[in-house]
């Protein structure tokens, strides 16, 4: 069939000024978007999606946690499904493509075959998954974590952001849970188009990176408690203060990644001081930490170095230091049939590829298990992301589309 | 006068009572208070003293922002009044004796003044200033400051609370404003009784401590710069993590502050971290750093080492720090006469008394330079204070009230 969809099929102007238009929902001065999971900006991005899909012949569900379907019919509506998806919320801000890009290349691929007068027998659905990004509700890969039965329903609703909104509330504030159930059923397959978040393909040169595996990661909190004073009284020697072991567990850790370099990272990345005004000693301060890695043998080493840290800190200073597990996940594997397909697909458009791992989570880990898995990385430039200035080539989200429509092609069984 | 209004015309038990009921509104389960200013609890606490000040026959008034004045007529209605000053607004959580004890104390010196039958020549002005605290909105000591001419009236107004919220519209919400003009009118004299909130008076075992002098502070922020980047695929080598070099300015902090020990105190209580997400690196921290010690050269000297670990961790770790010089307080003296007049009528009552100078701030600090002015302290619990653990005896806090009461009735000059 490649004759049939070959390159040329994805309309790289339309894919960019698609990005482009939902990029300006929630638009930030420098470039970025900010559309937190359920925001108002979120809710308008999602209205966007959906028109376009409406004029694309697409038709809409949406299931009890949010996520959003745009489903092209296929020749046997009773077959399983080809699931393309990814999320259009957004880091706090955040950039242009980091999820975007996956659920527009799905709707480009949709609007490819519509020129080719292609008809798959498989139905192929087109996916915003709610909450991926976990930067106002935790966890992240929220809905389609729900979808494939990881996450409890209730568990999802009842969580609440920083500001005490549930889940549920924020859903029903923007309209956006359907009537859909969760868990969902399993697709045939699940393909993913995402900017890599790394620097491997843009240091490398490289168009296309089929995703190999997912990487070890531990993340969880530590608590630090010490007792409270008034700063302009209690002598230094007198006093237990929570945000100087707080800096020293920063230190600690930052140590401990610079070590595990380059097999993985350790990050300290939110820190909640408490009473945190000028007039009280710090006595409560919460830190989170994170380790990933691609040898889950590393990252346990690395869990245990902060432990034995937070050990030593808590030891020298007479605070108290508890560290809290919060979360860990295992390497998932993507499917090889599926890797070579791109591999090869690749190399028929001349595109250079390499295969990869990915050291970051994406909604595709949660199919990796159920159903033969893809994850298909194009370069971001300098492999920053989570930025406002994450950038994405226009051609370079072309081509990674190509290869969606590709593996799409095939999956879904096109004539 | 002494004969008059020697110990036992205060009402301990009165005065203990009204701590107790004062300290239940906004009451914490672990005892403390939580009145933030110009809160709803705080407003509840303003209308308690109101209805105990009418009760004790009192006139009340309230300026532009919000300070609160009862007044106890004198037989010259022209002459200026002696103030008798604090604050009911607590820190968040505070204590039931800082600021309380001082506005609870002014209303029994009127009682016992009444039950003696006593009317002094000046008037008596009992005064709950607003915001003495700073806890929700920057500065402290504002109302003070703001009835001294020493901060402007639309400068304090339009400072706003983390939520945005302005002291103008707190000020409307409660309530709390009256018309009479700010600044006002300088008092013949302003006397003010706290709890020390610092050890000294606990661990000498002395009842009464009259305050020389108050303390040299500088207090600012330091705002440290990185780069954003995420924290699963940015290597550690490639990284300028802002709450890296927050954590290790808190760190030289500490240290420059235990090298000032005993002579004064450094601390660096309040840290904001952005984006404090997982899996932003943090690029942007802000870290509050206050010097306070009794010699302003010790304190410059302190300053200056801040400045210069700020710089030095720029140059190491390639981020951008900018120290800012919010705000310096040099020493204020308080009234000789005073002074000696408090230590006289200790000795008279038989009360263990000493002279110390103060650390922290209070509104009496706001008036040193218009008028003669007193400090008295009396003991807390191991020096605890901004702690929902402050404790003051109930007859300490009656004792410093009779003190009180003997500098009015000489300052109010009573027959």
């Amino acid at each position: 069939m490649e004759p049939r969809h070959g390159q040329g099929l994805i309309d790289q102007e339309r894919l960019w000024s698609d990005l482009m238009t939902l990029g300006a929902i929630g638009g930030t001065p420098a470039g970025g978007s900010m559309r937190g999971a359920l925001s108002p900006a979120d809710r308008e991005g999602r209205a966007l999606f959906s028109h376009w899909a409406i004029e694309a012949g697409l038709s809409l569900r949406a299931d009890r946690i949010g996520n959003l379907f745009a489903r092209r019919e296929g020749r046997d509506p009773q077959a399983a499904p080809v699931m393309i998806g990814s999320h259009l919320d957004t880091q706090l801000p955040g950039g242009r493509f980091d999820g975007v890009l996956g659920v527009l290349a799905g709707l480009a691929v949709c609007r490819a075959l519509d020129r080719a007068g292609i008809v798959t027998r498989r139905p192929i659905e087109v996916v915003d998954w709610t909450n991926e990004e976990g930067a106002r509700f935790q966890p992240g890969v929220m809905g389609s974590a729900v979808y494939t039965g990881a996450l409890d329903l209730d568990e999802a609703l009842a969580r609440q952001d920083p500001q005490g909104i549930s889940v549920a509330q924020a859903l029903h504030q923007t309209g956006t849970a359907g009537t859909a159930p969760v868990p969902g059923r399993i697709p045939h397959s699940y393909l993913e188009l995402h900017i890599e978040q790394g620097p491997e393909l843009d240091t490398r040169g490289k168009t296309i990176g089929m995703v190999t595996t997912s990487s070890a990661m531990c993340s969880g909190y530590a608590t630090i408690r010490g007792a409270n004073g008034h700063t302009q009284t209690l002598a230094m020697s007198r006093r237990r203060n929570a945000l100087a072991g707080a800096a020293r567990l920063v230190l600690a850790i930052e140590e401990i990644g610079a070590g595990l370099e380059p097999a993985g990272m350790v990050s300290a990345s939110v820190l909640e001081n408490w009473p945190n005004n000028r007039v009280n000693i710090p006595h409560l301060s919460t830190l989170s930490w994170a380790v990933v890695g691609f040898d889950p043998a590393l990252r346990n080493a690395a869990v245990a170095r902060i432990e034995a840290a937070a050990a030593d800190i808590a030891r020298e200073t007479g605070l108290e230091i508890e560290i809290d597990h919060r979360h860990y996940r295992e390497p998932c594997h993507f499917d090889d049939a599926l890797i070579a397909r791109g591999m090869a697909r690749a190399a028929a458009r001349g595109l250079p590829a390499m295969t990869l791992p990915t050291l970051t989570a994406h909604d595709a880990l949660s199919f990796t298990a159920l159903c033969p898995t893809a994850l298909i990385f194009v370069p971001c430039k300098d492999g920053v992301s989570h930025s406002e200035a994450e950038w994405c080539r226009p051609e370079d989200a072309a081509r990674g589309a190509e290869i969606l429509l590709d593996l799409a092609c095939e999956a879904a069984d096109a004539p």
